[in-house]
């Protein structure tokens, strides 16, 4: 048996903690962190009532989060609320930080996030990491991640833990890249070439990207498909919000969905593969253009210009992602479908016919698809801000910290 | 914000009981039932180390089981067990029984599953049911039903709920009917029609197949699709043990996922979906026959006599399957695919051309693919367990009956 497939995780309820009384003390601290946490301030009286716990009971776990510096007193309410005024409560912005990083095919990032959401350092450096050996890759990354944890800590903040989100797939065990064809990187486990300083997990850029959308986007539902693309063409599917991640972690590979049964050989083994017609470099082809750095600003800047064969391009490939998603929604019946990640850039030229063929193939209402409003950015929060959802979820991890 | 898509149901785990000491409470009465149920009987002490509880609090939950007659004392131990015997319990073969019930094209059945998992009574009646109006169907259907629940009272059984299979889209309420093309239903309201005796749910066959052979089946992992065929092609997606529903609960529409883009026009408004080179009728047409009743049994009877047409015909079927469940693996990354219901029948001449398909469009080691042992079984089977768990996984709805 294996670990279930998907990853579903409702403000402090169904995780899993033992369902002891310590279980349930440690959920009912994640309940009274995330009720102050969604609405930015609160007295303890709302948060019990919220919660549907007694005024004493909440006051109790108030003052444990306190202690451990997750979340803060910020005086008397401000007048003009019913009843008697009680101290509001904030979650805390210092305290714990979640570092998320990035490896991308041009370019390293890092930041770091507060338990408020903020991003509170950053660093990023564009550089080149197609075929570039994981060793040296790793080393830049961790003097990025140094800094910017340098940058927190003079704020007050400690990491909670390093995230890093890869352009490839990754095994269960968080940690090894089992592909990464846009980087030339194979079984290659970055748990042995990063600190060891935080707890780690490395996950798919798409992943992350689902999550950011999911946690920051605006009114995005707890259901959808959120599709990217940076070099490849990767979706993350998620189910009553969390990630559905599949028996060996690599679902989600919309891109190696076959569109055109006998088109074109993929170096997936497969043919006519969406990624045959809608991955950046098909694209590029067929618009005629050379590869090159920033494929996406390219082809954006000449769609934008008139450029008639690029927006040709552009149509061939949304029709190519209507196909696909079209099986992707009769299999999985989710409430939208989001464009994120490059794509989000490109979809003034992919989503007519994207949404046409889409339209054509279904009988019933369409399935509404969306653009990121994240974009690019998403993989990065995504990852800072998993660690701080695991602050938030389990808080009386913070007690355990050495 | 929509129901979460899926509905993960781990023994007495992660249910949605209220988490508080009652909460905890029937959770545990849960634990201590599934145990049982898991082994065929156990003492107390082997429950209790287990589920790890105390052998107190295990003895006071299973004395409110006995109370509720769902448990039963069995007298002492068989000798040659380790240390001092203890009375073994087991699961009652009297007491609650879930009934299922199937609306098929062709036929009517229904069942009466103790909390053993025995099959109880039953009751099976063809009739042609495609284009009948639903009112006499259901007016027959129920004669069963009370038929099948008369015979288990007879036998110390009550029933606990009534699930419906029906070959179509069920809506999110768990009554409605929103499409069944092969029955010529539409948004029919089947809640209305049922005697409203018992807890009633209405479901997808698909969906009920796919339980089934999680329940059922030899060594099913918890995260597969399923894919069934009637007359049209559906699939349910089981992640971690629970099914994938969707956001409206159409979820698993394999028959409609685009296998050719450019080929002919389907009645869902697509084209070159799965079922116009998969579906029965679709199979019956390449062969050069003409629709009957027990399509499957003719196609297959010829295909075994070497009608080399029919086998033609089963081999392309076999073909476009692979292609459509190449889309869904990439997507999903299941542990298993299992070919259930009819497709069950017509394996031999379908596995071959849909394995090379799968293998030869798949990088790494390709997702296996099994039949299930259940075949056209698995529906009724599965309403009927669903009851049958729905009081495994919180007992105590048996205390909170009128």
């Amino acid at each position: 048996m294996t670990a279930p497939l998907h990853e579903a995780r409702p403000p402090g309820a169904g995780r899993a903690l033992p369902d002891t009384q310590q279980g349930m003390r440690r959920r009912n601290l994640a309940r009274v962190l995330h009720a102050v946490s969604a609405e930015g301030s609160l007295s303890r009286a709302a948060v019990a009532s919220r919660i549907g716990l007694t005024r004493a009971a909440v006051s109790t776990l108030v003052d444990e989060l306190i202690r451990w510096g997750l979340l803060e007193e910020l005086g008397p309410e401000r007048p003009g609320r019913v009843g008697r005024p009680g101290s509001a409560l904030a979650v805390s912005g210092r305290g714990p930080a979640g570092i998320g990083a990035e490896i991308g095919v041009d370019h390293l990032a890092v930041c770091a996030v507060d338990l408020r959401g903020e991003v509170r350092a950053r660093a990023v450096r564009h550089t080149a990491n197609r075929g570039r050996a994981p060793g040296p890759a790793v080393e830049e990354l961790t003097e990025l991640v140094r800094r910017v944890v340098a940058e927190a800590e003079r704020e007050a903040l400690w990491p909670a833990g390093l995230a890093v989100a890869v352009p490839g797939l990754v095994a269960r065990d968080g940690r090894t890249v089992v592909r990464a064809p846009n980087l030339d990187w194979h079984d290659t486990d970055l748990g042995a070439l990063l600190p060891g300083d935080w707890p780690l997990t490395v996950d798919n850029e798409a992943n992350y990207g689902a999550l950011a959308e999911l946690w920051l986007g605006d009114g995005t539902p707890r259901d959808f498909l959120h599709v990217s693309a940076e070099i490849g063409i990767g979706a993350a599917v998620v189910v009553g919000g969390g990630l559905l991640r599949g028996t060996r972690g690599f679902a989600g590979e919309l891109g190696h969905v076959p569109v055109r049964p006998d088109g074109p050989l993929c170096p997936c083994g497969g043919r006519g593969c969406l990624e045959q017609y809608a991955g950046e470099e098909a694209v590029l082809r067929a618009a005629g253009l050379e590869p090159r750095e920033d494929p996406v600003g390219l082809l954006a800047g000449r769609a934008d210009q008139g450029d008639e064969s690029v927006r040709a391009a552009l149509r061939d490939a949304g029709t190519a992602l209507g196909i696909a998603l079209t099986g992707a929604v009769n299999l999985l019946d989710p409430e939208t479908v989001v464009l994120g990640g490059a794509l989000a850039g490109l979809s003034p030229w992919l989503l007519p016919s994207l949404e046409t063929e889409l339209t054509s193939r279904t009988a019933g209402p369409p399935c509404p698809v969306t653009v990121s409003r994240l974009g690019p950015e998403g993989p990065l929060l995504g990852a800072a801000h998993s660690v701080v959802r695991g602050v938030l979820d389990d808080p009386a991890v913070v007690a355990e910290r050495p």
